[in-house]
C-alpha cells in the first residue's frame, strides 16, 4: 500500500519470506526480491497478498500479486501467475509479513524524535502555547496555532488556518485547511484490531493514516484511530462533538454532523450530509448512505440506504420507532 | 447578555449593522447607537434582538429591544417600539452580529495570554503542580490546589478550598467554594452550536459561562461546554463521574448524582435530587423535573415530571419498563 | 485491608474512636489499641468491622474483629468476642473511621512529590519522553517507555516491557509485564463512591488499588478507577479500546476484548474469555461468567451464566434478541 509515512523496509528475497513464515521452501520459484505487501486489487507484480475468505474468490482471480498467503482449500481461486503460500493461519501471517515490511506500524510507543516547537523551524511561523513538541517529518501551513502541551508526532502534515486545542495527541495523520481540533483529542494512534490469541494477542499492523478534509471540527476529548489497510477518513466541512470515538478505516462523508459521544466502529462507511444525535453507536463494517439521520442513542447493526431516518437499536424506520413507543 | 468574561464591542451605528447584514438602508430611522444583543426577554431600549419562530410571538410583543432581526412573517408581533430589520436567514444573521459584538466568543484557539503560574501573582498563594497555567483576568480563592499540566485559561473564578487535578483545561467558567475537578478534564470550551451550511458551516456565537456551584465534583476525562446566549450551571453538591458529557446552556440542581459517560444535550434543565445512571442520555431542550431517577442506559427523549422513575429508549415508567421485560 | 500502598495512621485507642464516632463511653471494656479497619470476614482481633445489613449476618456470626460498628437491630448477630458499637449511619461512621485510618483514601488531590524524571533514578534506566513527571514509591521494570506529558504519581509499580503513552496519569496502580497504556489515559483514581447528603456529600475511602495485570491494553482516553475496600483487576491479556470507564472494585477475566466506549460500574465481576462490543454498559454489583458475548450497544442489568451471548437493553439471549428485532 502507498503511504507516504510508513517506511517499506523491503525488498525480501522469497526465501527469506518463507522461511520467516515456516513454509517448506521447494525452491519451485527464482528467489525474487518481495516489494510489497498489499490487498489482492491494489498488489502488483512482485508484490505478496493474502486470501483468507471465499468472499474474495472473483477479486482474487484478478490479482496482480507474484504470492498470495493462503489456505489448501482457497488457493485454486488464484491465477496462474500468483503463487500460493499455504498456512494455518493467514490473519496471523499477514499481520508477521506486514510489521516485517512496516515495522512501525505495529507499535505506538511516544515519539522519542519529538523536539520543544522553540528549537524547531516552526517557532517563527506560527502561533503555539507553552510546552509544544514536533516530533519528525511534520508540516504546518500558514495561520495555524497550536495550544500548550500539545504533541505533534511524527508523520503529520496540517493545512493553512488550523487551530489545534491544547493537550492534544496528533501523530500519522493529514490535516487539510481550516480544521479545528479541540483540546484532549488523540488522533491517529492504531486501531483495536489485533488477533485474538491466547495469553499473548497478536498486533495487527496500521499502516493507513487519518485524513481530515478542509474545514471540519473535531471536538474534545475525542479519539480518532488511524487505518489499518486503508485510511480512516473524516469529509470535509464535518463536525464532531466531544468525546467522539472514531474506529480504524472508518470514513465519514461530507457536511455531516455527529454530536457527543457517538462511536462508529471500524471500518464502516458513512454518506454526506448524515447527521446522528448524542450517543449513538454504528456497528461496524456497514455502509450509511447519504443524507441519512440517525437519531440520539440509536445503535445501528445494518446498512441504512440513502434518505432514510432511523431511530432505535436496533435501529429501525424513524416512523416506525415513534408509532411503536408512543 | 451581561456577562463578565467577553467583552462587549459595542455600540456600532445601527447604519454600520445594516451595511454588514447587507440590509437595504432606507434611512427611516436615525442613526443611533446600537449597545447589545441580546434576546427577546432581555433587551433593552438601543439593544437589538431577534425573532426566528411563531413560538415567540408573545414575548415578542413585549420585548423593549429598537431593533429585532427578522422575517416578513413574522415582523407583524413586534411593538411599534422595536423596527423589524427582515432577513432571509435569522440565525445566520444574528450569529454574525453576536460574533461583531462579542468577537471573542466564536473562536476557542488556545489562549497566548497565559504564563508559567510560577510568573504571576498566584506563586505564594496556592500549592500547585509543574507546569501550570494561568491566563489573564483569574481568580483563584484560599487553600486551592491545581495539578500538573493543568491550564487555567483566560476568565476563570475559582472560590476557597477547590481542587483542580492534573491536565485539566478550564476557561470562561466561574468555579464556586470546595470543588474538586479531576484530571483530563476540559471546562468552559465552546458548545456545539453552529448552523449547518454546505462547505462551511457557521459557528454559533457562545457567550454564556459555565458556573459550577459550591461543593460539587467533576469526574476524571469530562467535558463541559460553555453557554450559547445563557450559561451551564452546575448546582451545588452534585457528583458528576468520569467522561460525562454537559453540552452547553444545560443547567442541573443541586443534589444531584450522575453516573459515568452521562450526556446531557444542549439546552435541557434538569431539577434537583435527580439521580442518573452510567450511560444514560438525555435529549436537547427537555425539562427534567425535581427527584427523577433515571437508570442507567435510558434515552430520555421528552420532559420527565417530578418525583418519577424512568428507565428504558425511549425512558418510560421505571415500572412499565420492568413490567415489559421481565 | 492489607495494602502496600496506603499507610495505616493507626493503631488508635477504642476510646478515642468512640469519641470520635460520638458513641458515649460505658467504659465496658478495656481502653485497647485498635489497629485497623476491615470487613468482617478478613477483620482480626484487634480490629474493627461493620455490618449494615441483614445480608451478612452468616458471616458477622465468625468475624474476628473485636469492635463493629452496627446498628441495634443487628448488633445480636455478632460473636461475644465482638463488642457492638451503636451508630445511626454505620455507612457514613465506617467512612470516618477509614478516613482516620487511611487519611490519603479519601482526597485525590494532584501528588505534590513528584519531580521530574530527569532528576530521578530512572533518568538512564527508561527511555522517556518530555515532562515526565514520578512521584514517590514508584518502581518501573525494564525496557519501559512513558510518553510526553505523563504523571506517574506516587504507589505505582509498573512491570518489565510496558509503554505508557503520553498525557497519561496514574496512581495507587500495580502494572505487570508487557501492558500498554495508551494516551490520555486516568488510572487509579478514586471511584464515584460516597454518601449522598444534603448541601455536602460526605466521600467514601478508596484504599483499594487497580492492578493490570500481563500483556493488558487500555486504549486512549480511558479511566480505571481503584477499588473502595477491594482492587480493581483487569486480567491477563485482556484489551480494552478507547474511552472505556472502569469503575471501582471491578475485576475482568483473562482473554477479554473490550471495544470502545464500554462502561462497567462499580463491584461487577465479569469471567475470563468475555468479549464486549462497543458502547455497552454493564451494572454494578452483576457477576458475568466465562466465554460470555456482550453485543455492542447492550445494556446488562443481571447476572450472565457462562457461555452465554447476549444483546440488548435489557441485554436477553442473542437468540431472543434476533428474533424479537427482524
Amino acid at each position: 500500500m502507498h503511504n507516504p509515512f510508513f517506511i517499506n523496509k523491503g525488498p525480501f528475497k522469497i526465501s527469506e519470506i518463507l522461511n520467516f513464515l515456516g513454509i517448506k521452501n521447494d525452491k519451485l520459484y527464482e528467489d525474487i526480491d518481495v516489494t510489497d505487501i498489499s490487498d489482492l486489487i491494489s498488489a502488483n507484480t512482485n508484490n505478496i497478498t493474502f486470501l483468507h475468505s471465499k468472499k474474495y474468490n472473483e477479486v482474487a482471480k484478478k490479482t496482480k500479486a507474484s504470492f498470495c498467503i493462503t489456505t489448501s482449500n482457497l488457493k485454486t481461486e488464484l491465477p496462474k501467475t500468483c503463487m500460493p503460500l499455504i498456512v494455518s493461519n493467514v490473519l496471523v501471517s499477514i499481520a508477521k509479513i506486514t510489521e516485517k515490511f512496516y515495522p512501525n506500524s505495529i507499535n505506538d510507543i511516544f515519539d522519542d524524535t519529538c523536539s520543544f516547537i522553540s528549537e524547531t523551524k516552526f517557532k517563527d511561523k506560527i502561533k503555539y502555547g507553552k510546552n509544544v513538541l514536533i516530533g519528525n517529518n511534520v508540516s504546518i501551513g500558514a495561520n495555524c496555532t497550536i495550544g500548550h502541551n500539545t504533541i505533534i508526532e511524527q508523520n503529520v502534515s496540517i493545512g493553512d488556518n488550523c487551530s489545534i486545542g491544547s493537550n492534544v495527541v496528533l501523530r500519522n495523520a493529514i490535516i487539510r485547511e481550516n480544521v479545528n481540533i479541540l483540546d484532549n483529542s488523540v488522533i491517529g494512534k492504531h486501531g483495536f484490531g489485533f488477533f485474538p490469541n491466547n495469553s499473548k494477542n497478536l498486533r495487527y499492523p496500521h499502516i493507513g493514516l487519518v485524513i481530515i478534509e478542509e474545514n471540519c471540527e473535531i471536538g474534545c476529548g475525542s479519539t480518532i484511530d488511524r487505518g489499518s489497510m486503508s485510511n480512516t477518513v473524516i469529509g470535509k466541512n464535518t463536525f464532531l462533538d466531544n468525546q467522539i470515538h472514531i474506529a480504524h478505516n472508518v470514513k465519514i462523508g461530507e457536511n455531516s454532523i455527529i454530536a457527543g459521544q457517538v462511536g462508529i466502529a471500524g471500518s464502516t462507511i458513512i454518506g454526506k450530509n448524515v447527521k446522528i444525535g448524542g450517543q449513538a453507536g454504528v456497528s461496524g463494517h456497514l455502509r450509511i448512505g447519504n443524507n441519512v439521520d440517525i437519531a440520539g442513542g440509536s445503535g445501528v447493526i445494518k446498512d441504512i440506504p440513502d434518505n432514510s431516518k432511523v431511530m432505535g437499536y436496533p435501529a429501525k424506520s424513524l416512523r416506525e420507532f415513534l408509532r411503536e413507543n408512543k
